[in-house]
């Protein structure tokens, strides 16, 4: 298989974007993707969305985004994955290129959350409708229960949750796109309304519209589109026990640590190699459970790694620099896409504030559910 | 790039399947293409499904498949586009294989529509929600316009549309797997309720639950699996307008003219090669739009075709030997898989009474929305 570039980028804010739709808001990331490229046409288009269908009553996003950028014609279709379905985009786009079936190809992930749908019941939908949410448990509940797993075996504190909210927002607030740009102290998050005991609201994600975009193509020919183009050196993608119940340990995510080993044998890379990471935080306790799931620390550690500072820009692996989920913003569909777009411009020095010195080697881990499936890709600047 | 053939295949009876829930009819479909060619695991799944989550509350199908297979861990992803889901399904599987990622490779198709949704308002957001839903029009209404469209262009009749629906009930008659497994006549179909003038009830494909499934490999590794490979010679997908007042001849569909093109150019081979084939009659004036845009008769020809019993059993072109969606019914996220199912019996000499005659090179055709999406499949007897 041929090796494969990101040449450009391009991402909305995030936020609550009453004035946009959700055709615009994947135009909007697109076409900017494209004319940093100076691109008008390409050969194929992946569009990550989790549920257009219940959040703004669209399904058939291929084709539609397809119309909407002028390029009626190109393939174009929808990779679902629940809340990784911007990271399974990326890795559809990825192999078509490396296969040598596709030249130029786009990949973007678009949700619009914001527009009076019943937010926690679709995103429920994503869980096991049998055996979780018909019994009243949706997704705060779930990672509620994961959080409890964690503390039981691991010591796990309220206080360690806390720290990655605070870590993000500090991170966020250097972040000129993230919805929520504005630090949160300890104690406020402490002291934010219970959502599901343990957590509390600043442990949560919030609900947000947004797009991102990034530009494939074959490395060889990457610099007809950019002087600095970032290699994807490998892509894993795994899935899991669907339902939460029916895992032996809750608070270890196996679907991330299999897409982890998958993505790091393809790249010939390992964890000490990582510069800097996007990981999927929709709930702090995502954050922890992921960062053991990857490898980062052993399992129960990585409320240490927290607290001694290490995932914080400065630290020895920053993690989230682009604010994460939780100050960032997390539009589902689009979140796959936009931690790529942070470790494209942190691996070209182009993160300004946020910027991890020296960064050559990135991580993006993108999580479906309660962690039923996960994507992760790793990128290297050329 | 690899060839790849595909080593066997499963599918439910179509119909409604009160006592079957969506994950169910997919395992059913999935084992039986597993047990046919011995095999327990595989290397990647690509589920075809149009609106799990609009119809009954369940998105993120990969890994919840997956799971339900006994194959939690295997990389797993949804395809929507849309009626066309289950052949971008198809496409998605056949280059992943192609292109040497995987060996063994599961695509199947799932929809499960009696449950309760609103069907047709569902079977809508495939369509523009801005130019054409909120203005009232849903399916029938879109379809009744490109036949109108048709009509006045070539001439084509009630008795022309009719002649599309008692043929493919004729075949349906034979298709133990249909959901109406009946003959109907001209009579029939021309005083059976109006729909959407000029589209009367036996004109239009039912709403239908069923799943279908089929296993691919690297040709050079079928002999492991069946003595029996049928080889995929090319795959064409493409877009088109999205909303049918954005074409300049809305009985002509671009999309299916364009992705039929590309696969006969992978193919290497023209429709004169052709021996079989199933498409996409989700209203019977589709199935004369797309034979024309296939390249089987000339626009405003297929009619003329029909009429003279050539797209019958018996005829020179055998069309929709299932039954087609109007009798085999269309479960809308399985038909792509269904219709690859039906070309496979054909060119396996497995088809019974419906068997086409020294059947070698078949195609299929499966469409999204109003012809927005279309994607062609060429499989050769190996």
């Amino acid at each position: 298989m041929r090796e494969v570039a990101i040449v450009s980028a391009g991402m909305t804010p995030f936020g609550e974007l009453w004035e946009t739709s959700l055709r615009n808001l994947f135009v909007q990331a697109a076409r900017e993707a494209l004319e940093k490229a100076h691109v008008t046409r390409v050969d194929g288009i992946y569009v990550g969305n989790m549920s257009g269908g219940q959040f703004v009553g669209q399904e058939h996003l291929g084709p539609l985004m397809a119309d909407h950028l002028g390029m009626a014609g190109v393939p174009a279709v929808r990779i679902e994955s629940a809340c990784a379905s911007g990271g399974a985009a990326l890795r559809t786009a990825f192999f078509d290129v490396a296969s040598g079936a596709s030249d130029l190809v786009l990949a973007a992930g678009v949700e619009k959350m914001n527009d009076g749908a019943d937010v926690t019941n679709v995103l429920a939908t994503a869980a096991d409708q049998e055996t979780e949410v018909y019994h009243g448990v949706t997704f705060p509940g779930l990672y509620a229960m994961i959080a409890r797993a964690h503390m039981q075996a691991h010591g796990t504190t309220e206080e360690d949750l806390s720290a990655v909210s605070v870590k993000n927002h500090h991170h966020g607030a250097l972040s000129p796109r993230a919805q929520f740009r504005m630090e949160v102290t300890l104690e406020q998050v402490m002291n934010s309304s219970m959502v599901a005991e343990p957590l509390r609201l600043l442990h949560c994600s919030p609900v947000t519209d947004g797009a991102a975009a990034v530009l494939l193509c074959p490395l060889d020919r990457a610099a007809e589109f950019t002087d600095r183009p970032v290699k994807i050196l490998g892509s894993g993608l795994a899935s899991g026990s669907f339902a939460l119940a029916d895992r032996p340990d809750p608070s270890f995510l196996d679907a991330v640590s299999l897409s982890a080993s998958r993505a790091f044998q393809m790249a010939g890379v390992g964890v000490a190699d990582i510069d800097v990471a996007e990981v999927h935080d929709c709930f702090s306790i995502a954050e922890l459970c992921v960062l053991e799931a990857l490898g980062f620390a052993k399992p129960g550690g990585a409320a240490e790694l927290t607290r001694a500072g290490e995932t914080a820009l400065g630290g020895k692996l920053p993690v989230n620099t682009s604010g994460g989920l939780k100050s960032k913003g997390h539009p589902v569909g689009a979140t796959g896409i936009a931690q790529a777009v942070e470790i494209l411009e942190q691996l070209r020095d182009e993160a300004g504030a946020r910027q991890v010195k020296n960064a050559t080697v990135g991580l993006a881990q993108n999580m479906g559910g309660s962690g039923a499936s996960s994507v992760v890709h790793i990128f290297e600047r050329v």
